[in-house]
């Protein structure tokens, strides 16, 4: 089996459609879809947002009569389900598409190939895999949840050359530069939750809230025209914040994290979630993000310190470490980026992996997936 | 006065020239020069060490008759003192040339102008100015010996993405890549001098010597064949160094520097150096480098410790920070990159600027300029 050029150009086109999702359709992944007839594009369409259409629909409508005997290529494969919306595959075979091509199945693996099973039932051919890569990495999160049960978790860090992320004295507003806040501002619009904890919330007045007329380039709102804010996920294992914080006063859903047997408290209208903790008395982390993927957390990003940086890592928690890096120099009395125990043997070192590497700004940027140790 | 296509063209090629002699003319400046009759190229040329011709006469002899009405583009103003070579302002007159573009007038301000005023004497056009930065970049060491009577300071430090430079216990073997260290072989190449501490010697068995055959692009020789040396200048405070060390195998020159006032030993062929400590036991850097300057070293590639680099930087002594940084964390207990006093307030951090920042096998190299404090 395999593909044209044209077939490539198509599909580009439907994940290039998919992505402008990114900002709205948590907890749902993001689709886009193209159908083409004798070699025309006829219909496009992406999924918005949750409860609304999904990316097939939007281009069958687009397309109305000339989606009968056309190519489709999406970026996922077809529901089978009737969920808020009815099936996809059933839309397809109604409108009497030809051809189906996807990038990718069903990352769940008790529905994956049904979408395409019934597509074959009803007689039209179905090509699979085309651009699995690109498709894979619109939905990191999304496939991260359906298929290891947690959030792709987005580790946030802003440090001086030196890596040093405060003075001592705590220090840090600001090391980097607007440009790299404003594109902090773009990933929280892009991440389901922003993870944090009370000791930054209490120490940065941490808002945790996106704040799009800062943010680096356009985010879209959602179909009210309010901005979708990322749920704030507040690890306070003493029970330190008041409700009087400034993150508090900011709109959008907070989570408030506490141990697990504690009297929660309800603090103006945050939710609480109660994880277990470990001998050491700090959380099981592994078991708070299986809890956040329960609840359709797809991505985290964590802005925090040292010490949830240090536990995340040593957890095998983080799959993307981001530091944005400023042209200064603080010293080694300074605070560092990654707190944990002493390693002894350079092997011991967490090895990571270029993604990308860029300036923004005086700041550079660095995105690397963590390899483990190595 | 105005510059032509052309004449940026010819000097761009006379800058190419120079940097030919970028391993080799130590402690001399790097000099290109081209000469071009009716729009050609007749003769071209570069210093290539000391006490061998000068690039104007290496041009002048392979134009031959051509030298005459030609137009001599150089990256430096001509010398007019009898040197270990006649002055090259009277061959260029001798040889009959119509005009002379240079990039720069002399650096040393006792001389500068003498060259232009010769030419200018005898009927031969002057312009001067044409690609001046370019051309002052080519001797960063040589113009700050001149003009500010110390060497250039390159400070170049190894560490992981969290700044640290080695393991609590020490072991730094090796943080950083094969491409990291075959540019450091390159850059030792290109520089006056190798400072370091008894320490980094003692530790990890530093030699410090330049060796071609691991350097990351071919290095020329000198006329004999053998390559360049560095001077290696080791600080040993406390006179630990014993001539046992693997630095001393190594052939190359070397100077120790004592304390003054110490009885200085002469160890295995070193010169050695005495340089006064101020009230806290440590070197005055700044009588180091002057003391340096004064024996013709233009610039000093420094390989040591967090707390050399600390030492520097608040001397004001670090002209450009390199580090290599490897896709690694090694966690807040390992050592760091830059030692020194708590900041308290942001405004205290060094602040630096980008010159170029490339990636190094799977390590990235970062340049930047010292801005001071800000």
């Amino acid at each position: 089996m395999s593909f044209s050029a044209d077939d490539h150009r198509f599909m580009a086109r439907a994940i290039e459609l998919a992505a402008k999702g990114r900002f709205t359709t948590s907890p749902n992944p993001n689709v886009g879809a193209v159908l083409v007839h004798d070699g025309v594009v006829v219909g496009e369409g992406y999924h918005h947002q949750a409860g609304g259409p999904h990316a097939e629909v939007v281009a069958l409508q687009q397309a109305a009569e000339l989606a009968r005997g056309a190519d489709c290529y999406v970026t996922l494969e077809p529901c089978s389900h009737y969920g808020r919306t009815p099936p996809c595959a059933e839309a397809l075979i109604k409108a009497g598409v030809r051809r189906v091509v996807m990038a990718m199945q069903d990352p769940n693996p008790q529905v994956a190939g049904r979408g395409v099973a019934l597509l074959q039932a009803a007689g039209i051919q179905v090509q699979s895999g085309l651009m699995a890569s690109s498709a894979r990495a619109l939905n990191a999160g999304f496939l991260s949840r359906m298929e290891q049960q947690r959030p792709f978790v987005r580790l946030k860090l802003a440090a001086s050359l030196d890596g040093k992320t405060a003075l001592r004295n705590g220090a840090s507003q600001w090391i980097t530069s607007k440009e790299a806040r404003a594109d902090v501002q773009w990933q929280r619009a892009q991440s389901c939750a922003v993870l944090s904890t009370a000791e930054t919330v209490l120490r940065d007045g941490a808002r945790l809230t996106l704040r799009p007329e800062q943010a680096s380039a356009a985010i879209t709102p959602l179909q009210d025209g309010s901005y979708r804010q990322p749920l704030r996920i507040v690890l306070d294992r003493q029970q330190r914040l008041t409700g009087n914080e400034p993150l508090f006063q900011q709109a959008g859903p907070i989570v408030l994290v506490y141990p697990a047997g504690s009297a929660a408290l309800a603090l103006a209208g945050a939710r609480t979630l109660l994880v277990p903790c470990s001998e050491d008395g700090y959380f099981e982390l592994a078991a708070l993000m299986l809890a956040l993927a329960q609840d359709g957390i797809n991505s985290i990003w964590v802005e925090a310190g040292a010490r949830l940086a240090g536990s995340l890592m040593r957890a095998q928690l983080v799959d993307e470490f981001w530091l944005y890096q400023a042209p200064k120099l603080l010293g080694d009395q300074a605070r560092g980026l990654v707190d944990g125990p002493e390693f002894t043997d350079l092997t011991q070192a967490y090895a990571l992996q270029w993604q990308d590497i860029r300036q923004l700004g005086p700041d550079v940027r660095f995105i690397a997936t963590v390899q483990g140790r190595g």
